[in-house]
Formats: C-alpha cells, sequence, structure tokens
C-alpha cells in the first residue's frame, strides 16, 4: 500500500509573494490540499489540477468543518496520500497546527511542519510599522482571543500585558477591541498609545486605520471596518507614517481588469502589481493566426519587391517571423529590406 | 541617470526553502547584495554572478560595519543601484530593518519590505515545539537583550514578563541564560517550566537541549552548546516528546558527501536531505563523451549481428541513444534485438 504523509504548510498572510519556496514545492507534488480560509486563493493555482482539493473553512466563528472533522479528515487522507494540510500565516501560530500533528502522531502518520510568515509580522510591515525598533520596543507579544470554549473566563493576564510589552500584536474581532483598550487603559498603558487595526494585511484589499487606546474603538466603527484584521498596540505605530511604503504607492487601492491577451497580461501585470494595483485578468482578445495564410504567403513570395515592412504590433511581428521559418529555407528576408516597428517586435 | 531601489528582505531562519517566493525573485535581479551574518549562505546562489555582494556581517556582538556605516552603504548603493538588502529571520523583527528603512526615507530612496520567515517560529517548529497550543498557549512574546548601548538598565519587566504570557521566546546570547532563569523564577515562574535552547535551528545542523528553568543553564553548558541560539520557555515545549519530527528523520545530524556528477547529484540529494542528511556536493567523476566513438560506432554499424544490448548505466544508455541518433537516420535500432537494462536507461 502506497504509505500517505502530511506536510503542515503555512501560506503566509495573503501575498502570495510571501509563500515559501517549500510551501510551493510541496504544493506542487500534492495529491490532496486540505486548506483553511485564506487570505488569497491563488496558492490553490500552485497545486496540479487533478489534486483533489478540500475547504474546511475557518472564517471568524464561522466554521465550515469541527476542528474533531478536521482532525478526522486529514488521518483518512493522510494514510496513503501526499497531502499538503494549508493554513493562513503559520501553522504553529494560533493555527492550532500542534493539535493537528498531534492527531497525525497518535494515527502513525508521518507529517512536516513547513513555517509560513505571519500575518502579525507581515501585515504591520506592509502597514509601514516594524514591530521593534531600538527607539521604541525591545519585546513584542502576539495574544489571541480564541480559547476553549470551556474556559470561563479570559486568561490574558491584562495587568502584566499592559505594561509589560513593548508591542502588543492581537488576533482578535474587531469586535473585542472596545474591550482590549479598555483593558489596557485600566492597567496603566498610556491611553495615548498609539494603535493600528489592519484589515486584509499583505493584500491589495489592505486597509489600516489608525487612533490611540482612547479613540482606536470608535474611529474603526466610523471607517466601518470588518473583520478579520490585526491590533496593533505600541510606539512603534508612529513609524507609519514615515515608513507607509506599501499602502503609498500611487496606484494603491485601484482595481485595474486587464483586458489583453492572456500570454501578454503578465508582465503587464506585474508592473501595475508594483505599482499597487489590484489587477484582475479578464482577456477580452484572443492571438490566433490568421483565417488564411494566402495574402501573407503571396506578399513573401513578393518580398524582393517591397521598401519597407512596417509592423504594427508585437503579434503581427511574431507571426510573420513565425511563418517566413515555417516556409522553409527558400524564403529569406533580402537584407536591403528596411523594417520599422517596436524594438520588441524583434524579439 | 538610473533611478534606484532598496529592497529589505528577510531570508528566513536558514532553511533555503523557507525564503520567500518574493525574496528569491528580487535576489534574482540584484545588482547588489549587502548581507548580514546569514545561517545559510547558499541564498547568495540567487543573485546573479555579476551581482556585487557586500558582507556587513553581524555575529553576536562582532560587528564587521557599524550599524552607521551599514545605513550609509545603503543609501550609496540604493541611489541608482538595485538594492537587496538581505536580513537573517525576518528584517522588522530585531532586525534594525526599521532604522535601514528611516534612513533610505531621509535619502529619498524608494524601499519595499518583504517580511521572512522569523526563527523565533520557525527554529521551534522544527525542534517539534509550536509556540501555540490552546491547552497551554494562548500567548507568546519574544524578547531581545540587544538594547541601546546608552540605556544603564535592562528595560526588560521581568515581573510582568515572568507570568504575564504563555510562551517566552528570547533571543539572546547562551550567556544571558542564567540571568534569565533567575529572573524568571524570581518573579513568579515555576522553575519546573520547561525550557528549549536551539542552536543553527532549521538546518541540519540543528541542535537542541532541553531542560527547566532549574537546570536548562547548566545543561546546556554541559551540551556545549555555542551561540547563535534562542530559548522557548514554557509548557508547549512539552510537545516535542511527541511531535520532533525534524531531528527525528532517520539521517539527520550525518554529513554526506556527495561524489556523484553535479548534473545527477541534485535528485540524490533531495532524497538524502528529505531523510534529514546534510548533503556536501563534490563531484569526483565528471561524466564525458569517451576519447573516439569509434568501437561504438563499429558497434552500431553491425547492431542486426547481435542478439542483447546490455547497458550497464544510465549514462552508457544515453550516449548511446545520443549517439545513434547523431548518426542519423540509415542507423536503426533494430526491433529484434533485445534490451537489458535499469528502467531509467530508457529516459
Amino acid at each position: 500500500m502506497k504509505k500517505g504523509k502530511v506536510y503542515l504548510v503555512g501560506a503566509g498572510p495573503g501575498d502570495p509573494g510571501l509563500l515559501t519556496l517549500k510551501g510551493k514545492e510541496l504544493l506542487e507534488q500534492a495529491e490532496v490540499v486540505i486548506y483553511d480560509y485564506l487570505a488569497n486563493e491563488e496558492f490553490l493555482d500552485f497545486a496540479p489540477p487533478e489534486a483533489e482539493r478540500i475547504y474546511v473553512g475557518k472564517k471568524g466563528g464561522d466554521h465550515t468543518m469541527s476542528q474533531e472533522e478536521i482532525n478526522a479528515l486529514l488521518v483518512e487522507k493522510g494514510r496513503d496520500h501526499f497531502v499538503v494540510r494549508l493554513k493562513g500565516g503559520d501553522p504553529f501560530v494560533f493555527g492550532r497546527g500542534g493539535e493537528e500533528a498531534q492527531v497525525l502522531v497518535a494515527a502513525g502518520i508521518p507529517f512536516q511542519v513547513v513555517p509560513g510568515v505571519t500575518a502579525a509580522i507581515a501585515a504591520p510591515a506592509y502597514a509601514g510599522i516594524p514591530l521593534s525598533h531600538r527607539d521604541y520596543a525591545a519585546s513584542m507579544a502576539f495574544i489571541t482571543g480564541h480559547e476553549r470554549g470551556d474556559k470561563a473566563e479570559s486568561k490574558i493576564a491584562w495587568d502584566k500585558l499592559a505594561t509589560g510589552i513593548g508591542t502588543l500584536v492581537f488576533f482578535m474581532g474587531v469586535k473585542n477591541l472596545p474591550e482590549i483598550c479598555k483593558n489596557l487603559i485600566a492597567h496603566g498603558r498610556s491611553e495615548e498609545t498609539p494603535v493600528a487595526v489592519i484589515r486584509w494585511g499583505t493584500t491589495p484589499e489592505q486597509q489600516t486605520v489608525i487612533g490611540t487606546l482612547r479613540d482606536i474603538a470608535e474611529k474603526v466603527v466610523q471607517a466601518n471596518l470588518k473583520p478579520p484584521a490585526i491590533t496593533v498596540v505600541g510606539d512603534v505605530v508612529r513609524l507609519r507614517d514615515e515608513l507607509n511604503w506599501f499602502e503609498g504607492r500611487p496606484l494603491f487601492g485601484r482595481r485595474i481588469v486587464v483586458t489583453r491577451a492572456r500570454e501578454q497580461a503578465s508582465e503587464f501585470k506585474t508592473i501595475l502589481a508594483e505599482l499597487g494595483a489590484h489587477c484582475i485578468e479578464f482577456p477580452t482578445i484572443a492571438i490566433e493566426p490568421p483565417p488564411s495564410w494566402e495574402p501573407l504567403d503571396t506578399a513573401v513570395n513578393h518580398l524582393p519587391t517591397y521598401d519597407w515592412v512596417i509592423f504594427t504590433s508585437v503579434n503581427g511581428a511574431n507571426f510573420f517571423w513565425q511563418r517566413l521559418k515555417e516556409r522553409g529555407k527558400g524564403h529569406i528576408f533580402p537584407p536591403s529590406l528596411k523594417v520599422c516597428g517596436e524594438e520588441r517586435s524583434w524579439l
């Protein structure tokens, strides 16, 4: 019987460029991909078309599958398949990857972990906020609000957290924000401490609201900021004024539909994306050979009678050279013939 | 004048597979790579051969270049070059990336940040330790010991840190370990709290020492564990007993010299590396055509007179088929001829 294996892979925070090389390689080999709610489903395109894709989505409190069902599925598929368990961010940072690994060990199924870039670090970085800075913070903490349902009370030690750590990053719903701020202020953190709430961090949809412990909850309501989002509390948030490189790009926040033919959209998309645009590929044209080669063949047969060949597009040039080549060695391009066209036509 | 740009790129913790896709793409385009002391110099191979590589190494306290000199270099090169500033782990987690970004902004040089997988998360993951687990920890903190030289006293709030956070990860020298343990115990953390010290995390040289707050400092001395290392404190360390997947692989800790010809070493290396081996490519043979084709050509000329062709190696088979092809269509392989060899010979 074929032996299975499960890879617990972190997909990173959303920007597909922040997936690891190993994560991509494993996706390319996957027979089964079991994935959570991801900020970006482009990752799934790395898996072979025939790979089974199973969504076990967790979006806030809305669980498509219970953790017990996910565990059972991992064991079932992992017995004799090459399984990639794809999780947002890092599998071992509030991702319940530890529990899933334990279940696999108990079932005798080999597993490996491929850490990912966590949103706790990357979303602030894209919002222009380094979590550490020698002028502001030499420690950082990540805190989640999702605890066991059977715990009656919050186990967060607000009295210590409030002033014990430089930068605090909360993986909690926007709805917890008033509670977080109230607790931190009550336990001694200045109400002027700057706070950033970042939604869809590292994606073209990224949205950041800035305030202080005193007013951020209200500002988030005003901005109508919806979950999922992470919250950064600490003086490092001030650095955003200087370092806001991502949202500050000229095309940030714009959605641009790229209507070029699919083969040619990629380069154009790369340039636009670098400038901050969110590109949607929607090819409205396709580049195809002409219905008949006859007019071109006739012209080619009389090439020496022309003074100029003028190319009006890269595509026209490509097809021309290809046809000339296909027609065989008899059809040489006369050296006396002058050529006009974009430099790229010569590629 | 050509416009420059600086990318602050996180190289991740050491395993080259944990570099991000974006990090690799940028390295491939780099004109200048300015890099710190890295756990793995393989990353530099992604840069074009002609790219300038500048080591500004920081290894513990031993700074090849001061931060001021590094800043000046970034500005100088960044003015008119495509610069990748490659830093271990993540550039904004105790990497002084924030300061470097500020210097670039002040000089009017565009920059972008490419977050990386931090060793604080990945080294424990490779040691079988998830930093969070709903049975053990819903919060984690990263703490560095490297502060401004002008701060007279440690700013670490031991009284709050000791019991305010589930999992603590220290980016500090092994020599600080007695101090860390003493402070945590003095401020109320149980001296039975498990501790892991991980050296060279995520690399084939990874070494982990396990103990408790009471005895870890002594155990690290006994194991002769040298810096750089990170220290994980918290109940999640117990999970290593179950989840130690990386160091538990059959060839972990072995160095294997792969003497195959370079073209063929890669596949073999991948298999060995998956089993945990640290492979060193050292080709002692090269596969080349024979000094004369005459004996083979003579045999090929008389192929129909043979009953069997026996291939003794993949290389022999490759050269045979290639030669047959080169000799042209006149030399067809007779269908009656029987062939013996590994299945792979037919590739």
